[in-house]
């Protein structure tokens, strides 16, 4: 997980594909080799992640990502800003320039739970040959708005389904969603509190 | 908030715009208009929003966004499609084909922040000039791993700063910060626990 032993497992991926030891597009020596890393050093496991917001318009605002911390030391292999655009549809007011906050939350819930998914079943050596999901949250405006007290600003909840072919009995596709869910960050941070402290930069 | 109404909105959209009486962006008219809306029938605030993710190989998958139900009705006016890519980065065995989800969380945070901060600001006449933040995110891999029941799995914390330039005072500005935490939805969704529901499709 330093830079020395992430260029090794980026050397050992490119054996392993000769060899075929992916499962899942998922290297899994590197996998485990990363766990021995953090058994041997608990620090190389902490990782901070980032954003910058930039208001457009309304709304309309722009977010970039690039930078993060991990495994000991700032990220140098990561090339390109990514770039993500959020607005409201006219009925919310905006001018649908980009799906809206709730709609990313779907979004980060989906990559994770999916992701999580597919790790985890590479570890135990389980071949997945395709994975989707659908994902629909309830949410009442008032919450917004203030209009009530019994009403919460977010996602009252949120359904999802998922649909995997593996070689692999359907009790243990059952058991893989449920690791999914145990193991997920995304998963974790949207069903348990997570801390969010806000502050005003006076300039 | 219905069709007819959601129509009425948008005409009024242009009138306000030519009389100049939007405020940062927001039809501030359309805004109590439909509050009216929702008082009159509370049903009208009631939205869901969906995604459909596949999962393309390793930790890279993408999600397609766009129906959603609101108003009393189906859209029928978002246009496109919005589709992101999750991807990890190479110390967390992906290609780097997007941004990872607990980057996307921040994202969709940035997002409902700033929205729910300019929203209410044009409701109470406040002119916003300027909103930048930044987003930091810290996160212990060891419980994604499975390493440690005493890490958590998602973030240990979110800490976010706030510029805003604005004709206000900076007690007002600080109010306002306020008051996004206490209405945005994806502040709501991340700080409290949001009830999510996941089951196999058997096929």
């Amino acid at each position: 997980m330093s830079k020395r032993s992430a260029t090794n497992g980026l050397n050992q991926r490119t054996t392993n594909e000769l060899n075929h030891r992916m499962t899942n597009g998922v290297n899994v020596d590197q996998l485990f080799a990363t766990i021995n890393a953090i058994k041997d050093n608990p620090g190389l496991a902490k990782f901070q992640f980032r954003a910058a917001n930039e208001w457009i318009n309304g709304g309309h605002n722009r977010t970039a990502i690039k930078d993060f911390y991990g495994a000991g030391q700032e990220d140098t292999t990561r090339r390109q800003i990514f770039v993500f655009d959020n607005d409201e549809p006219a009925v919310l007011l905006g001018e649908d320039n980009g799906a809206n906050p709730v709609e990313f939350v779907l979004h980060a819930l989906a990559g994770c739970l999916t992701t999580s998914l597919v790790y985890h079943a590479a570890a135990q050596g389980i071949k997945i040959e395709a994975v989707e999901s659908r994902f629909e949250g309830e949410l009442d405006l008032r919450g917004f708005l203030g209009m009530s007290e019994n009403v919460r600003n977010g996602y009252e909840n949120i359904r999802v389904t998922f649909k995997i072919k593996a070689d692999a009995p359907e009790e243990k596709l059952k058991e893989l969603c449920e690791l999914a869910q145990k193991r997920s960050p995304v998963f974790d941070i949207i069903t348990n509190p997570t801390p969010v402290s806000v502050q005003l930069a006076t300039e």
